[in-house]
């Protein structure tokens, strides 16, 4: 198995969905699912633009107030796949010509999807078709498809359509959440268009959000041997046609460029800026684009890249999870990383807490210019955030559950609103990209004053509890663990809220002693009073954290513990995801979890529990999670090599990582899921090596090997600072790769790694199921 | 004050969406609201048919397995109430016309409302419209308009012009999720009409539930000096023209018949049967036919009238609400009573647990054969519910919490389908109406299966609890409370439900005993265990009633006094009712209650509380309690009364009683309250006289009177008895109208009325504010 290329050798059409996905090329700001050239057979073809959305006006069959009221849908864009092949003017396809050999692969290391497929007409004549194409990390507007035809045995008259088709509406209701919502008419109106010789730019506007969308095509060929026949635009197609002779052995080769552009600006202006991609790009030309673009990824593989030696599989899957972040997220400048990232409409292309939780763990490490883009986008929903708490009745700003536009579009709010913990889940984000980054003045200048306005909601959420001692409660929310909702201090969010409002109060501390200007401001834009930092310091202090003292664990909320067991044993496999099986009470009365939610707690929050306390929350929850969620997995990971579960450990690790490459959760056709692939870093550098930077003590590590691994090595970016980490069975090495030496602990034991110097520690790093050795942070 | 009209002496166009509703005439069957003959102003014209409905599929904008799935509405069928006056071919109406007098009058004591107006052309021509209509109570399907035109000092050509209109459909999204739900599409489907002469017969087809109804509208006229002009029908009207040139002094007369028949049939044998029941009507004559309908009126005050001595407003307020129940239900035959019974379209026209807790009580003890019709249509849902709770994962059967047909239809569980306790209303009422009835047919025949199916809920729906010391416990339940939802062992629920249990398991022995042949039909309907009798009664006896030590107050469910207090001195007026101004969550965070929770346990199980308890219970719920749903004031006054606060009692009577006479709720244009009309009779019986049957006491008094009257008289209806009930400022009596002799007490002290033989008690009847006495069924 090669680890840096998915590969395919035959010709699969019942798998034409998880295809499209599985090899979907993206950017992060532009994606194309791999339909075939052909066009057929497909599942859902199409071209993604993160950002570009429809809404529609969420109407609920029994209304209440403060619902949500905006829904938002990523919107496919039309869609310039379809390069179709005649022969002797007979269309040339998987499903109508004898496919002889077929060959299709993933290259991760290059970012390029290439396929080759040999065709044999009902003649006995053969053509091979080659093709390759990506979606430019350098230019992040453009993708390009090259095409070959090339005729093996025999001469042929070769007509070759390229297309741009713009998707059909009304796809039928969903019955599954997880899907996208049916948006019941046509979405996409024309605009403006131009065609000229072989280039065509059209532009469409989305009816009800007024966004547009520019996409632009452009073609280049040997025009001494190909001949230009025909350009045609109607109402859902364009095409442009190419004739040419081809004799045995010969190769007709052409380039289409994709320029997409899109915004809530003049549709003239959207096509002229897709006018002025394409220019560039054959200015550049294909070879000089494509080396552009491999460079970003090179680098990216650089500076990211965890090696696992000793099981190609686990490489290859590990390759995949960090690519498809590559892919949601380098170029997303401006967006957030949707749920599938640009590979599929699941979810609806929405933005949830999966960003800040799961990806920008990854992110802030390796990329940190990519992991502040996206803080800086949440950062910009602060307005709508702020509107959304007064619609809901909180103080500061509520962030939406999930959003494209920055507005709430979750309709069912006990697992959407009511899962305040998103708040938190940014802010805590936040803290450690400043930390870990040292990015000082994101948190001056915009960082301080989104945790001031989350602080407060929280302020305002709880109420300090006679009836607790006087402890700060939080009542009617809703944790990670979707199978549990709107409940009384769920312990994760309690937990959470409190490292919010700890965060919040000392930034502002921070803000005003480092950088008064920016103080004023940030007093200026909130009217922050002196009092409400003595108040957030008082409710986290006395924050209330549910513990059962009969049981001596934690609870997940108040009342957790007092639901019925569910009965696992006569839960049949095809009975999950409960969700999709049983009414939303069955499951809410029962002790079943979709998701980690109390060990998510102690992954984040480790120094709050002892280390006998996290073994006793893992041993008591874990048996009840469910992992119908993706999210799920990777925290198991990490949670159970915490507690040193080192075997359970690398079967959650191979789930997380699975979740894609085998489709466990069945609905890969929808997209990949970008939160398993950063949860899968996580299980391998917060998990495996144990790493986690809690204040006071910084980056820490006590690693672990896999079974499955040799040798596992990965960089981490500190303070602009390199560190590679290479675990070996009897050997750690700390090094840096480039910049200021890095502080960090080795099993408790602090060591300082300059460049040049490597520091080493030996010791037995195999995983054997044990008691756990020391934690980081254990404050027990 | 006339107590036995409602009374409008003056033309008030901004007033007729509440005129409509309040002077609207119903037989429980058809109604038709108090819209102006000559069709405007209006606000919402209609004819309703109890159980006439379309349905929808539910769409929800996020989708969970188990959400109730089939919308009902109920639909306004054509309505003829339209009667059109031209003088010399100018429109005469009150909107374009001088209103020199005009008088509309309900009177409630015959079941009719006449209106008389004077109009002055601008000629200075007077002429006077007298018009009376009722349903007719003597045969449901029938209603009657007496339409006539009395020139008052100068000759007129007058043309009338008799019509039958079609609503038109699209009414807009109700954003107050207590109106009626938007049908975005027309619904009724035009079938088959004939037209001869003065008669015309329309079928109409409610597309998706696919209902049929039948409207008929003939005319009698004196065809000496009136004559026929015309009989044309399009889309939406029909209309039936007569001329007449009138004399000074001179009277033109129309009577107007109507008549309507729904149901699943053909459409030509619905036109059939409207044509039978027009020929009947003309065959038996104006006079006749109202005369039938006045007897029925009759009887029903003579076994039902409170009267009400001291003060006429009461009086008046007490006629209205008694009439209001008559209306929504005596002649339901085959249908339930819907929330506003058939006077709007408010709550979609949807049966709730309204009937069993507010409606039955009055009809058990006044009008048995519509309790029992009642109780028959509930039973026949059994197969709906028993396939309603498998769905949501139940066992036995789920009665649907709002429903027209059968099937749930409410999409919002947290306040539906989690109201599981409507099994347990409707076991409740079964159980009252068979012990005060005495109709052990019904129980044995029927009743049985369904306390043995909802027995089986409940069973299955809670679980005996190891943390509770064994004890059952039901969770993620909603009580009657709306303002708290989804909670684990909700007071009223568990102690319903233990009611639910026990009176199953009485029953079921009963059965065994009194009806072998109904024994054995029963456990081959249900498939009945032995040991399933031996679970309820366990559970039932050892049902978990949350209590807090600290406080000595029962909780309203376990975490009810853990929430937030609710700030009632900063929630202005304009605020309420809450669900109209603040999220779910917020509200459910809070100690806030929008009608009586516990306080209705106390009301409807006083013996499992001692007399000190309820009291508690009142001090501690009443404040919290906005009275926000028109189900709490009735059940206030009653607990108020319990516990010796005869002021609050009578306040919270005058506000139940005022619900529509004073639109107290802001929503009368909507419908009637249905479920406070009875709760008002409730307010009176079970509060200042304290009545309640309980086993083993059977009847017990202990009554008081309002400081408002002088004198307190009703009849109850037991065991085929009529016991009147008198009470006197120092004295009260008890004698049998007719019927065996009844056996019940008064302040704990046992007697036996006999017919001809009062028993009379002396004692100070006035009510002062103290300590309560002995309440009914005291157990403390």
């Amino acid at each position: 198995m090669d680890p840096w290329r998915l590969r395919e050798r035959a010709y699969n059409p019942g798998y034409v969905g998880q295809t499209e996905t599985l090899f979907a090329v993206s950017n992060g700001y532009l994606g194309i699912r791999a339909s075939f050239e052909e066009g057929e057979p497909s599942y859902r073809p199409g071209t993604l633009l993160n950002g570009f959305h429809e809404t529609w006006p969420i109407v609920y069959p029994e209304q209440a107030h403060g619902f949500a009221t905006t829904g938002q849908t990523i919107v496919r864009v039309p869609d310039g796949t379809a390069i179709r092949l005649f022969v002797d003017d007979d269309p040339v396809t998987c499903e109508t010509t004898e496919v002889r050999q077929f060959d299709r692969a993933l290259d991760m290391r290059r970012g390029v999807l290439d396929r080759s497929v040999v065709y044999q007409l009902a003649d006995g004549r053969r053509f091979r078709v080659d093709t390759r194409r990506f979606a430019s990390l350098a230019q992040r507007h453009l993708a390009c498809l090259r095409y070959e035809v090339t005729a093996l045995d025999a001469p042929g008259s070769v007509v070759i359509s390229s297309e741009l088709l713009t998707p059909r509406a009304a796809e039928g209701p969903a019955l599954d959440p997880r899907q996208s919502r049916a948006l019941t008419e046509g979405t996409l109106e024309p605009g403006l268009e131009r065609a000229e010789n072989v280039r065509v730019i059209r532009t469409w506007r989305a009816a009800r959000s007024g966004l547009v969308v520019a996409v632009g095509m452009d073609h280049e060929f040997d025009e001494q041997f190909v001949t230009h026949v025909r350009t045609k635009l109607d109402g859902h197609r364009a095409d442009v046609a190419f004739q040419a002779d081809v004799q045995p052995g010969q190769t007709v080769t052409l380039t289409k460029w994709l320029a997409y552009h899109h915004g809530a600006e003049d549709a003239a202006d959207l096509a002229d800026r897709a006018g002025v991609t394409l220019l560039r790009a054959r200015g550049i030309g294909y070879s000089a684009a494509l080396a552009d673009h491999e460079r970003v990824v090179t680098q990216f593989w650089q500076r990211s890249e965890v090696v696992w030696e000793g099981a190609s599989a686990a490489q290859q899957a590990l390759h995949f999870s960090l690519f498809s972040i590559l892919q949601a997220s380098l170029r997303s400048e401006g967006h957030g990383v949707p749920a599938k990232g640009l590979t599929g409409t699941g979810y609806e292309g929405h933005y949830f807490w999966d960003t800040e939780a799961y990806v920008l763990p990854f992110l802030t490490h390796s990329s940190p210019n990519v992991a502040r883009s996206l803080l800086m986008h949440r950062i910009r929903m602060l307005p709508a955030a702020r509107r959304r708490a007064r619609e809901v009745g909180c103080a500061g700003a509520l962030f939406p559950w999930r959003t494209i536009n920055g507005e709430e579009a979750s309709a069912y709010y006990a697992a959407g609103t009511a899962q305040y913990h998103i708040d938190a889940d940014i802010a805590y984000a936040l803290d450690q990209y400043v930390k870990v980054t040292g990015d000082a003045d994101l948190l001056f200048r915009h960082g301080a004053e989104l945790l001031v306005e989350t602080a407060r909601m929280w302020a305002g959420l709880g109420f300090f509890s006679q009836r607790h001692g006087g402890r700060f409660v939080i009542h009617k929310v809703t944790g990670p663990d979707e199978y549990t909702t709107v409940v009384d201090n769920n312990l994760f969010t309690n937990l959470m809220a409190a490292e919010n409002l700890t965060l919040a109060a000392e930034a502002v501390d921070r803000v005003r002693v480092e950088s008064p200007p920016d103080f004023r401001t940030l007093v200026e834009h909130t009217g922050l009073r002196e009092e409400e930092l003595a108040t957030w310091r008082r409710a986290a202090e006395r924050m209330y954290l549910p513990y059962d003292e009969a049981t001596g664990v934690h609870l997940q909320d108040d009342s957790f513990l007092d639901q019925a067991p569910w009965d696992f044993a006569a839960t049949p496999p095809e009975r999950y995801p409960l969700l999709l099986h049983y009414h939303p009470l069955v499951i809410y009365r029962h002790q079943v979890i979709k998701q980690t939610d109390v060990v998510l707690a102690t992954v984040l929050l480790p120094d709050r529990f002892t280390a006998h306390q996290r073994r006793q929350i893992f041993d008591y929850y874990d048996p009840l999670t469910t992992g119908d969620s993706s999210l799920s997995e990777c925290i198991q990971a990490i949670a159970a090599a915490d507690v040193g579960k080192y075997r359970s450990a690398e079967e959650y690790l191979v789930d997380a990582a699975a979740v894609d490459m085998a489709d466990t959760a069945g609905n890969l056709r929808d997209g990949v899921h970008v939160a398993s692939a950063g949860g899968t870093w996580m299980a391998v550098v917060y998990g495996f090596a144990r790493y986690r930077w809690r204040s006071p003590r910084g980056p820490e590590f006590s690693p672990m090997l896999p079974t499955r691994a040799r040798r596992l090595r990965f960089p981490l970016r500190i303070h602009g600072s390199v560190l590679d980490v290479d675990i070996e069975e009897h050997r750690v090495t700390y090094s840096v790769r480039h910049g200021d030496p890095v502080t960090a602990h080795h099993y408790g034991e602090e060591f300082t790694a300059v460049a040049g110097s490597p520091v080493s520690f030996s010791g037995d790093y195999h995983t054997h199921d044990a008691a756990p050795g020391p934690a980081p942070s254990d404050t027990a």
